[in-house]
Formats: C-alpha cells, sequence, structure tokens
C-alpha cells in the first residue's frame, strides 16, 4: 500500500524526512486497512496526539442506528479514531456498518465477538484457539483497521496478579474473559503461544496491532503494580516480534493511576516497547468521580500525553455506569481533545500554540465571531453565549461594561 | 479569637503539634472574620487542598436570589468558600445576604464596590484612596472573611507590562480597573502605597488578606513572564510586611498557562512569597476551549495542587461566556473538587486515598448503593446509573453479564 508521505507531512506538520525516519522505526505507525479507503490515521513520536472515541452496542442495548449516529457524532466532535466493542445484536452486520459509515480509522476487539459467538452456542468458555483467529480474520477481512488483541494475559502474568493480589483484579474486559477461559481450561493464551498467526492476519490485511493492556490496574491501589508491568514487559517483547514480522504495533496503557506516577508509567512504556506509540485509556486520577470520568480522564490523559502517550481513548461521563448516549460521546470526544492539545501545546509548541494566540488576540479584541469560529465545540459556545444577551454589545454577561479587555492602559 | 486547634486538627486529619507549628509561620491560615461564626476555613501545607466558587450579581444579570441559589449549590456540592464579585444591584445588601446565609467562608473584591459606587456618582476613575479604603472597611465590618486587593499592581509593574508587552495585556478585572485609575490619573496605587492602612483593617476584623495578581496571564501567551513575576515578587515582600503586623496572608496565583510551567510557577511562589498559602485561578492548560474551561482548568488546577497550590478557585463551563447559572455553578465546584482530591492523593495519599479505596471495592463487589453513597456528586451518580437499567440486575448496562468484575479468577 502507498501513502503519499509529502502530503500525510503537511497535514502533520512535520518534514517529510522526518516523517520517512519515524514510520522506518515504527514510532510513528499509519492505521489504515488495505482494503480501506479512509482518512489515514497517523499515530506517534512528533505528531500531533490523537483521539479514539469507543462506541458499540451492549447486551442490553443494540440499536444499531443509535450507534452510528455516535459515530457521525464522534467525527463531528473531531475524533480521529472510532472502535466498535459491540456485544450485542449481529455483530458482523453493525461492524460492516459502522466500516462503511466511518471516515475515519476503525478499531475491535476481536475477543468479544469470539465469546460472544461461543456464549450463543452455549458456553462462552466453550472456545477454542481456531474460533479467535477465525474471528480475528473475518474481522480483519471486512476492513477493519486496527484490533485490540491481549496478547499480555499470559498465564504467568495471572500467577503474578493471584499471588500479590490487587483491589479489582481485571478491568480490562476483554482481559478477565480470556483469563477465565485460560483458568477454566487450563491452558495458556493464545494470543500469546500463537502470536505469529495473529501475525500473519495482520501482515495480509494491513492491520495494525494494538496491544491490549488486559492487566492494566482498574482502580488507584492497583496502579504500577508488579502484574501491571510484568504484562508491559511482554509487550515489548511481542513489539519486537511484530516488528521483525513487518507489523505496525501500538501499545496499550493504563488505566487508573495516581498522578504521580504517570510520568514514570509514560516512560516505562516507551523504554520497554522499543519507543512504539502508546495508546492509554485514561489514565483516571482519581476513583471516587463517576459521572465526570471524563474529567478525571482528561487529568491524566493531558499529563500522559506531555510525558509520552500518542493516543488517548476517550473517556465519557457514563463511565463505570452505563453505555454512553449521543451527548455523552461528544462530550467525551471534547474532553480528550482537549487533553491531547493541552499536552500538544507542550510537545510542539510552534506548531500547536498557534490555535491558542490567535484564541487570545480574538479575545482581546472582543471579536465573539472569530472566538465563536476557533472553539473547540462552536456549537457550545454559541449556545452558552447566546443563553444571556449581555447589556453591552461587545463584552458578555459577566463583566459588561467593567470589561477588563476593554481596558486600555 | 479563639479556636479549638484540637477539633481543627482532627476535621483536617493532621497532627495538632503541626498544625499549630504551621500556624505560627502562617503556613496555614484559619480565613474567618472575627464577627462571623461559620465553619473556619483553613488553608495551607500539608492540608486538604480547598475550593471557591464564585458567585454574584452582574449589571446585566441581578437576580439576589439567584445568587443565594447558587450559593447553596456550591455549598451543598462542597465549595469550601465562595467570594461574592457582585457588580450590578445594591451591592451592601447582596454582600449582608450572602453573608447571611452562607455557612462558609466569604470573600470580596472591594475594588469593584469602590469603582462601581464612583461609577454610579459619574465617573469610575474619579475615585480617591479614601474611598477605596472606606468600602474595604465597609465591607470587613459586615463580616467579610477575607479580600482579594490587587496590590501588586504598581506603576512599575505596569511600566515592565508596557515595556515587554502581552497578547492580552490585563485579564483581572480588579487589576484592570486599578490600572486605569492609576493611567487616568498618574498615581501610585494606593492598595501598594499605603497598605499599612489595609493591614489596620484586616488586623481589626480578622480578615485574611488574600493578594490578587493583577498581572496574571490571560493566555498561554503572556504566562510567567516579567510583568506577573514582578508582581509576584512584590507579593512576596507585601507578605512578609503583612506578617509582622499579624495579618495572615494569601497569594493568588494565574491564570492561563501551558502544562509545563506550571511546576516552576508554584516552586517560585512558595519561595517568593515564603510558603504563603497559594490560592490560585485554573491554570487553564489552553486557551482554545471555551464552554469547557472547567476541564481546563481541572487539568491545571490539579497539577498546581500537586505541586503545591493550596486553595482552588473554581472555574466553571461558563467562563469567557457569560455569568454561570446555577447548574454551572454546581458542575465548576465538582471539577475543581476532582482536581484537588486528585492532587491530594500525592500529598497525602494515606489519608486521601483511603475514599478511592473504598470506592475500588465496592466496584469489584459490584455495589452499586455503596459506590452511589461515596461518589462524589450521589445525584449524577443516581441519574445516569437508573437510566437505563441493565439486563442484568447486579452489572451496568455497558458490559451487562461481559461484566469484568464478575469474572472470578
Amino acid at each position: 500500500m502507498k501513502f503519499d508521505l509529502k502530503q500525510l507531512a503537511i497535514r502533520e506538520g512535520v518534514e517529510v524526512a522526518f516523517l520517512a525516519e519515524k514510520l522506518k522505526a515504527r514510532e510513528i505507525i499509519i492505521v489504515q486497512n488495505s482494503e480501506r479507503e479512509i482518512r489515514p490515521l497517523l499515530i506517534g513520536t512528533g505528531l500531533t496526539v490523537k483521539v479514539n472515541a469507543n462506541i458499540g452496542t451492549s447486551q442490553a442495548h443494540l440499536d444499531v442506528d443509535l450507534e452510528l449516529e455516535k459515530l457521525r457524532v464522534a467525527v463531528e466532535a473531531g475524533a480521529d479514531a472510532v472502535m466498535d466493542l459491540s456485544t450485542g445484536g449481529p455483530l458482523d452486520e453493525i461492524r460492516e456498518k459502522i466500516l462503511t459509515a466511518s471516515p475515519v480509522a476503525v478499531g475491535t476487539v476481536p475477543l468479544y465477538q469470539a465469546f460472544c459467538e461461543a456464549a450463543g452456542r452455549g458456553s462462552r468458555n466453550d472456545l477454542t484457539a481456531d474460533d479467535i483467529f477465525g474471528v480475528i480474520e473475518k474481522q480483519a477481512e471486512s476492513g477493519v483497521d486496527f484490533v485490540t488483541v491481549h496478547c499480555g494475559v499470559t498465564r504467568n502474568a495471572l500467577d503474578i496478579l493471584r499471588t500479590e493480589g490487587r483491589i479489582c483484579d481485571i478491568v480490562s474486559r476483554g482481559g478477565a474473559l480470556i483469563a477465565e477461559w485460560m483458568t477454566v481450561n487450563n491452558q495458556e493464551n493464545p494470543l500469546y503461544s500463537q502470536f505469529d498467526r495473529l501475525l500473519e492476519i495482520c501482515l495480509k490485511y494491513r492491520v495494525t496491532l494494538s496491544l491490549g493492556d488486559g492487566l492494566r490496574p482498574g482502580c488507584l491501589a492497583d496502579a504500577t503494580d508488579k502484574a501491571q508491568i510484568a504484562e508491559l514487559i511482554t509487550l515489548g517483547e511481542l513489539t519486537q516480534r511484530a516488528w521483525q514480522k513487518n507489523v505496525d504495533v501500538m501499545v496499550e496503557g493504563p488505566g487508573h493511576m495516581p498522578m504521580d506516577q504517570i510520568e514514570a508509567n509514560m516512560t516505562l512504556q516507551k523504554r520497554l516497547c522499543h519507543n512504539a506509540p502508546f495508546y492509554v485509556l485514561g489514565p483516571l486520577v482519581t476513583d471516587i468521580a463517576p459521572g465526570y470520568d471524563h474529567i478525571t480522564a482528561a487529568i491524566g490523559g493531558a499529563i500522559a500525553a506531555r510525558y509520552g502517550a500518542d493516543f488517548l481513548c476517550y473517556v465519557t461521563p457514563a463511565e463505570h455506569l452505563c453505555l454512553p448516549e449521543v451527548e455523552d460521546v461528544k462530550t467525551g470526544v471534547i474532553a480528550s481533545r482537549i487533553a491531547a492539545h493541552s499536552a500538544d501545546i507542550v510537545r510542539n509548541p510552534g506548531r500547536a500554540r498557534i490555535w491558542d494566540d490567535r484564541m487570545a488576540k480574538f479575545r482581546k479584541d472582543l471579536n465573539w465571531e472569530m472566538q465563536n469560529k476557533l472553539a473547540i465545540d462552536p456549537c457550545r459556545f454559541r449556545e452558552l453565549h447566546q443563553k444571556f444577551k449581555g447589556s453591552e454589545k461587545d463584552s458578555c454577561t459577566m463583566c459588561g461594561d467593567l470589561c477588563s479587555m476593554k481596558v486600555k492602559l
């Protein structure tokens, strides 16, 4: 597959030579299935931080049109990718519809479909390695751009987790399901033991591997523990094996984590995984704010991205409570984009700060029209600003003619 | 005025000896006017990070009952203090009502009233030093617990600001107004030149000085510039002068600031102001998110508090757009409390993390009732969690029977 590097470099605001060099080192990846025509997703060193939005049905809610609406809203709000995490309804059909409708890269967690289908046949643990790889191949063939696979949940890692203990054990759904399967069937994780089989599929369809963090901490108390780091070491080994077979990789990261552990986690991931792009969920910097976890994740995501995370998975206000609604999807994407841009400002001020500085100038000029245009969410800007009509045309209802912007020195 | 240190130490989760020592050093302050009976506000080294909510009328919106409702909601959401920033309507009457209704410390910015009254008499710059100190004494006598005074906006600081230049000049309203007054009247700032007069009032009524950051940066481009730091140096000098006269001080800080400048700013403030408590507004880590500045401020506030800020002024979703509504006040308080608690987890994990760890355990146990009870906003928790009734009683609509918490290893 050929990409126009010059055009991609312009879009990303980097030099072509830099892009070519980092692509070769696999520190930058281009996520796009060979069968798909989308806006290629570029992630990695020196690029702007990208944002993913999770959508998809659940067993309790399987309205496909609603998920397509979430897709539309997520893309409109600026998501660079979406993941179809459907677990309810006709999964192949839902995925096909999302793939057809999405202008951005689409990822999946194939284990979900594998376990759902096994459950449909009678028992979710009555599943073979062939079933798992069959689903992965089916999804890759249908055009999925990246797959999250929990290859690092090994018997060894589970032994460590059991020995050391945790409050929340495994909170990754895919990680928990494969761990259960391994325990019930007394077998090694096929995604680990037959990793080369996975690589063949990825190579054939140009699918990017997203090495899932099945053992990511699900609460502050479990963060940066032995199980998490043991898995990360395995993911670093698998990264090199994937690279040897010419397969691009990103590595997934935590999770829930106190603020002061984030930088160390980023450093560790970059080192252990040889600068592979880092894809983080959160991290959520406190456990006590269900209903506001888009905010706890924005705090952690901004810090994570500042110290090296390249791709942020959004967290919505519905996290830990229910399947998100359309409005939650929008809020989640915007919150993640705020975190991403806040980090971009530090990672590459020359490129990222132009936006902020323009906004600041229009603020000083009380040019509301241009402020509206530049706002990360112009609709929300208009809605709030027009809610009250100020007594003064040019200032807002907060300050009126006491507006500090109007004071000339 | 006598305080029960033992009781206060228990409330704050610190040793009495530690509290007494830090009170003596003025690194911890007890904010409470001698005339008032409130829950004393303790701020400073080693304590939990506190949160302030700004309320008050504007010229465009002067519904006092609405502001009283905002007060009620702010306190219910967990604000540790409120500031009455009213600039519209009968200011004395509004302040009296807020003081009567508030169970928490109340702060003001006396310059607002001074300038509003002067404007009412004809011209806002037709104001004398006596007018300013008259308002301050009136407010102190009426029971105000702390006052923000822009003493650091000196002629020297303004010269620096003019010479170096800025995109947004002065964005502090009080700072801009006094700078205009100084320019128009060609005089030094009376809050600086007659600082001792201010101290006498504070001492008489036991009012805490909040040394305002009139020159705080209003956009990323202006952050940590010469004008801001020159003002901070002055605030450090005034801190020592206040301490010599037995007046407690907190120092106010920025503003808008890229993430990577926050730690340095906290270090600088603590050093230059001799470990006086630090009260920050934001900092907002990007300028492009009007409508979501409670999130940009939560990111900056969490980082600031981690590195030393002791008191966070909330920012609502209405910031930069309009006077906040009741719902914005609630959202702003919760977002700031999330930032404060996220930092508390790092500042004193032994005390702060108990809350998170309990939540994590109830999450693992799928005990929704206790999760609800422990949530930072139980109403919001209930609202979201009950929106969809899950197919499974014990898990939510996101995962259903694929819930990772149910997997036994």
